[in-house]
């Protein structure tokens, strides 16, 4: 029997953007739309919310904007009306709330705010200032692998008390056992009831799927995926593989499977996320992937072993 | 704190064998060997004891039989002294007793018997038989995920009374969850108290490395890796993975690291073993990876979502 509360949300555009700062040609962008409005995937995340004065448009496609007109142009006049929900993530201090039209002026459904621990209070009051404005909000604490337990406790308490119903337990370096998974999800279970709990992982050990599954198990109803697991780094949860294993019968992976052939295969060819070593190392080390991205983009790799010794060692390599 | 029970078997030119009918460069052999030592695995299986009057040596590598001459030739006159165990599995029905030498005269110390669950009584007789002989031995039950519970009860209860000490839970289609690893695993160990129980997985969802670790989490001791993952179809755990997961002091990931780059991933160039979409299928339909292979290996590949149409339909596509 399947558990009708679990909701999957597909991040291929605004994750794998990390990747190539969202240039993206708009026919892939429709398709992966098509994919999961066929596939009956709960939320699209097309990309972030930000700033324009503190990006530049010459360094970053659409998506790191996520302005309505760009979304109309490419997903069509229709987008609102497919049966998906299109969601937007947002970065604490690099998002005005003037940047945020009130929502009966936009396609957007959903904004999801991602922090660190220390930023907690700004992000409830963006989240909350978006709920204001219409939307439905989620928080998601990136990096807790690398948070102490003390703060953790402390957001936990700050996120029981505010209004915003749907927290994520994110593995951001892809550092996670399942057992890990499985004890901070019991703990952000039972610290905030009457919430729902998410779950996004990170590819770097071939754990993002199985920790998915351990995050279902232990009552995360949000879960996260992207088409051939494209996403910063070693990538996410594949799309495919979380659609196949759930049970709701409104799921249908074929469209998913066509996607995987006709779409991202071919852009494996020019954009090299997935599981590697230099992530590998990154991950079982609990560090953020960019010195492995930095290693895996230089024109001339280096050794896999000098990078392990450097990472052992602490050795910055930036 | 680690655990001093756990073994490691290198799986990598038998398990990948199966891609390329063991036609392995004899530098090749002798890299996966050092990398081996060198990490300090505890075992490594180097290929098949099969009856030369089954298979011809015009098809198959030296590695689908696994002569001492060949194995001394390659990994050198003191392959038996390098802190390593050498094994070789065998197939019921593909092996006559005289295949196999007395002890001591072989470097082979452990023979691993494979076989599916009507064959129960066949494996118990092969595996003392090569005990008697001076080996160790373990049985591998192949396909359990399709067998009926009654059937493996039986088995369980045979193995239960027979001197093999070592029996393997093998997740031979990659279907398996972690649920399903937790509850054969429980099973195993519960049936057959006194002996060891192994864990071979594969890839096909990108699980194999989740479910070895939901093995060792419900006591199984042995576990299986390749390098790079590899093996038939999908492939098995990668050892990289396992290695950099596992605590004992006494494992080095590095040499793991350095044979990854050097020869794992030019070989992949070649042998397209790992996680496609066609593996994805057959794990998810509890099938049999064969259609998969001869989808992946037609000169012009077909439709995924035909594929999967198929499977699902139960149409036979050999």
């Amino acid at each position: 029997m399947y558990r009708p509360q679990i909701k999957v949300l597909d991040c291929t555009i605004r994750d794998g953007g990390l990747m190539n700062n969202w240039q993206f040609e708009d026919c892939f962008v429709k398709a992966i739309f098509d994919t999961c409005c066929n596939a009956r995937i709960d939320y699209m995340e097309i990309g972030y919310k930000s700033s324009e004065s503190a990006y530049s448009r010459d360094e970053n496609g659409a998506w790191k904007f996520c302005d309505d007109a760009d979304i109309i142009r490419v997903l069509g006049e229709d987008c609102a009306d497919r049966g998906i929900k299109l969601s937007a993530m947002a970065d604490i201090g690099r998002i005005e709330y003037d940047d945020i039209p009130p929502k009966e002026r936009s396609v957007i459904t959903l904004i999801r705010v991602a922090c660190y621990v220390h930023q907690i209070d700004k992000a409830i009051a963006l989240a909350e200032h978006c709920m204001d404005k219409g939307y439905e909000a989620t928080i998601n604490l990136m990096a807790v692998s690398r948070a102490m337990e003390r703060d953790i406790d402390e957001a936990l308490n700050d996120i029981a008390k505010c209004r915003v119903p749907v927290f994520y337990l994110v593995d951001s370096f892809g550092a996670m056992y399942c057992e890990q998974v499985e004890r901070l999800a019991k703990k952000y279970v039972a610290a905030l009831p009457g919430k729902t709990i998410g779950f996004h992982g990170h590819n770097n050990q071939q754990l993002a799927f199985a920790n998915t599954i351990e995050a279902i198990i232990h009552n995360c109803n949000w879960v996260d995926g992207s088409m051939y697991g494209i996403g910063r780094g070693a990538g996410n949860c594949p799309l495919e593989l979380l659609v196949s294993f759930l049970k709701n019968p409104k799921f249908d992976p074929r469209p998913i499977y066509d996607c995987v052939q006709h779409e991202m295969i071919p852009l494996r060819e020019k954009i090299e996320w997935g599981y590697h070593v230099p992530y590998l190392i990154t991950g079982v080390m609990n560090e953020h992937p960019r010195s492995a991205m930095k290693f895996m983009e230089a024109p001339k790799r280096g050794s896999f072993v000098e990078f392990y010794n450097k990472i052992a060692d602490g050795t910055t390599l930036e």
